[in-house]
């Protein structure tokens, strides 16, 4: 069912498209979230404060070779795009280890023809670069090492931006209030950056002070391995509690 | 329409699957094709002759890794089954570039769960592997590579082989015979070895005396852009004209 649909069902007769509330009537936004990533558990905390949320940077790109028989087309007499998209899958890896708490994904990927005995003629695979600092520049070293690569391999290269947030610092005044509240709770909480998109960061550009306490997880993210422990969320929501209470008083 | 269904229309009754030919009662197997590769039009030549067809390995290479979230999962937690992939199209491209008339391509990819924001946890591709000369040890090294590259980023690699035709070296003595009548249209024609799969090879392996003339084509092969002129296929269904008289004789 929509959204649309259910609010339909209650009676609602506007366009759900134009609802709109104004962020002047909302004296904050918390959100309570797993950390999906590696840090907490690595240090051993069951909970931990967010300071920023990272710039993302969504593109996908096409380069443009030539389709060949696989047998009988030489290597040297080759534009094989897929061979050019390995070579900035790995740039990409490369480039974003080489940045402060940088991130750069190939997530999707898909040649065509797509035969086992044909060279690729076109590679289109998509881009996913995060950074709480710098993220523009970390962005520039990616796109400038698609173009040098397909450049240097005859492919044509064509980055269509698909999406672009910029680097959400959340409210200092929430942050330390829930540092607070997680010390109440027993943890001594450090302060993490978001490595991934949330909710809270709409509110925040809003002009909402908002912030986010993360619960430790483990087994990676978006997968079914995922994991968080009953304790911990019960410990996050105790925090959580905490936090709205001072800031109902 | 299927060659079981056409032959029935025909009045054939038996099974089409348990036909046979005796070898021994064929002379000769003799074949006309497009050379589908650069090396003629190189050598400004309008024919060539087949001294062999080059051996042929097909394998699908999984890589598993682990799905991740592409926010929140820092470089260094990563299994990223393409970023594994990658690196083994790189290797397949520079192995092969060092064997003589050796090529490797890999022209089949997809990757799970395929999700622009995760972290690729499994990549399946295809390998084509062929060389004239030594092509076991083309596709050991190959082999060995992925599995070098899968174990240093802790992916698991499985390596289904799906074909394995071996080198084919023709008739030389119809190799010689179609040099003549290939001299006898004006063309001076050199020996090629074939890298691509060809009908031809089954009659050799199956005891013909058998060969090939190959007509200049460029833009590659398996592509809309294919081409051979009139004037080159004329010159070459000339040649084996003279061909087949020299062998009816």
């Amino acid at each position: 069912m929509s959204v649309e649909d259910a609010l339909r069902s209650l009676g609602e007769s506007g366009d759900p498209t134009q609802a709109t509330r104004d962020p002047k009537g909302l004296v904050a936004y918390l959100e309570l979230h797993i950390e999906q990533g590696p840090r907490l558990a690595d240090a051993g905390r069951a909970l931990g404060v967010v300071s920023d949320i990272v710039g993302i940077y969504h593109a996908r790109v096409t380069l443009r070779g030539r389709a060949d028989h696989a047998g009988a087309t030489v290597m040297s007499a080759r534009a094989d795009a897929l061979a050019g998209a390995a070579e900035i899958v790995l740039a990409v890896e490369r480039i974003a280890r080489e940045h402060p708490d940088g991130v750069g994904t190939v997530g999707e990927i898909a040649v065509r023809p797509g035969a086992k005995n044909v060279v690729p003629g076109e590679c289109v695979f998509s881009l996913d670069v995060r950074a709480a600092r710098e993220h523009e520049k970390l962005v520039q070293r990616v796109v400038a090492e698609v173009e040098r690569i397909a450049h240097a391999r005859a492919l044509q290269a064509t980055v269509d931006e698909l999406a672009r947030v910029p680097v959400t610092p959340l409210d200092r005044g929430i942050a330390l209030l829930l540092r607070r509240a997680v010390k109440d709770v027993g943890v001594d909480a450090e302060l993490l950056v978001s490595g991934a998109g949330h909710d809270a960061q709409n509110a925040q550009l809003s002009g909402v002070p908002t912030g986010m306490i993360f619960v430790r997880s483990s087994g990676g993210s978006h997968t079914p391995r995922e994991f968080a422990s009953l304790d911990d969320a019960a410990l996050g929501a105790r925090a959580l509690a905490v936090a709205l209470r001072e800031l109902a008083a």
